[in-house]
């Protein structure tokens, strides 16, 4: 669920789904559109779901270290956790495993599950084990928020300041399958601000921005060289569009926008932020102020899955 | 979540996970090694989760009717909260779709999907949606069960008696793909009886009993001439170990089963259930004695994964 809009195509066939699967139970508080769906949990608590598959020859090359893929498999998902503003809890895991080097392949893969489940808390409750031509991997996880403390895509608001939490780009030189999921930081963002709307950049902040103000019903406006981008990234577009990033985007109203940067300015916040524009009205589309003063329309187009 | 045990290759595949994943929450009721994981959830209740992942070529033929396809990825799972004397709630649909006629392809699928989801009161609230050589689609889902109401498999107690919900064998014929998951029979049996253990025949008889026998440290023993099979059925190997029936098999301690028998024959009970035999003690390992009045073992041995 960290992706559901990779392409028109894609996006075409959620919303098709959204129409096609309109929830009947007075429980589901969020379906299919965010990062995560959102049940009733009883207690002022949420419960989060998210599903995240992997397959040989899209997501990763044949041949790459399972270990790897496996932690990436449970990381995706825990950054969907995270972009809901909650903690991930009960992982299920799926897998298809070709029949050449089953137990290596295997346990490779389980390693790296158990790796990235143990770093974030959380357990892994059950799965399916199958035989299957190439490696395919599908996570399930279960999460959990405070009411109060829940963060959409949908609520940003014209005037929100715009965040992200950490360089963009290049993540397919390897990050992209060894990257640290920001929990930490959207635990510490809800429980200490009214943050305003929140995703995880994971197809590049392009489309995910474009997902927020769609989302929203909203435009947006970001500076060139306000972005923050990884060593080694050179083009604004590689930031804009390469994806994998799986640094959180969020909003935050004037105030608390305010109040986050004279934080970070007294050095009293524990992590680093960076603003890099203003939600606007839906009618100013969603743009971009280059380095060299111009201003340009930002498309949603990141990775193409179909 | 259907069928851990396979084969002995994914019996020690499953062992080790169980071992490598020992659940560390204290709300795990239970994690591995059933139909479904539980979790407390809270008023007298527990929330129950599964994943079952079919595979193009492994569980199905290219070119199925994906509508087909859909409708039994969800059956699966149904079927798997129907063993724990659960009801279904939600369910978050992972996909790879092959390039090739995407969109006839995903519509019957997804069709399919909201046919079996809308049979049984199930609200589809979530999904991945990939590209893939090959189709494939991982259906987890949620559900619930009263606390006193759960039914685990590793509970049966020698002495208890051994019933199924239907006839058994010949389901690769096309009852596999399009099977009514045990739902109401399962409420119907936890509401009305104690029952002392459950599973759904996913790979067998055979090798169903067997799980049974293995999780409740128990032996069994049943009679080949009460096996009840599908017309067309001729071996009681066929009944045994066809696999793919998605029937019941629960126990009973021996009043609740004269209760189940009297009420069936006073026709007052409003479904049929088959007894096939009685739980014994370990030692006596799980046979069966056939029509001939010889007594046979019945080995572990369904549909081979590896």
């Amino acid at each position: 669920m960290a992706n559901p809009l990779k392409t028109l195509k894609e996006a075409a066939i959620i919303e098709s789904l959204k129409k096609r699967f309109k929830p009947k139970g007075r429980d589901v508080f969020v379906g299919i559109g965010d990062d995560a769906a959102v049940v009733r949990g009883g207690k002022g608590k949420y419960i989060l779901y998210t599903a995240d598959m992997l397959i040989e020859g899209v997501h990763f090359k044949r041949g790459e270290d399972t270990k790897k893929v496996g932690y990436k498999a449970v990381a995706v998902s825990v950054s969907d956790i995270a972009a809901m503003g909650g903690l991930p809890q009960y992982a299920i895991v799926s897998v298809g495993l070709p029949k050449n080097n089953v137990d290596r392949t295997a346990r490779g893969l389980y390693n790296g599950i158990r790796l990235c489940a143990e770093k974030f808390g959380v357990d892994v409750i059950g799965g399916d084990t199958n035989r299957s031509q190439r490696l395919v991997i599908d996570v399930f996880m279960a999460g959990t928020v405070e009411k109060k403390h829940l963060a959409l895509r949908s609520t940003a608001k014209p005037g929100d300041h715009i965040f992200i939490t950490g360089p963009l780009g290049g993540s397919i030189k390897g990050r992209h399958l060894f990257f640290e999921p920001r929990v930490k930081e959207s635990r510490f963002l809800v429980k200490n601000f009214r943050v305003s709307s929140m995703i995880d950049i994971s197809d590049g902040l392009g489309t995910d921005l474009n997902r927020v103000t769609d989302a929203s019903r909203t435009g947006a406006l970001i500076f060139e060289n306000k972005i923050p981008k990884n060593k080694g990234v050179k083009s604004v577009e590689s930031a804009l569009f390469d994806g994998e990033d799986f640094e959180l985007l969020f909003t935050l109203p004037g105030r608390e926008a305010l109040r986050l940067m004279s934080m970070m300015n007294k050095k009293r916040a524990p992590f680093r932020f960076f603003p890099i524009g203003r939600i606007t009205d839906l009618f100013c589309g969603v743009r971009m102020v280059t380095a060299g003063g111009k201003v340009a329309e930002i498309p949603c187009a990141g990775f193409k899955h179909f």
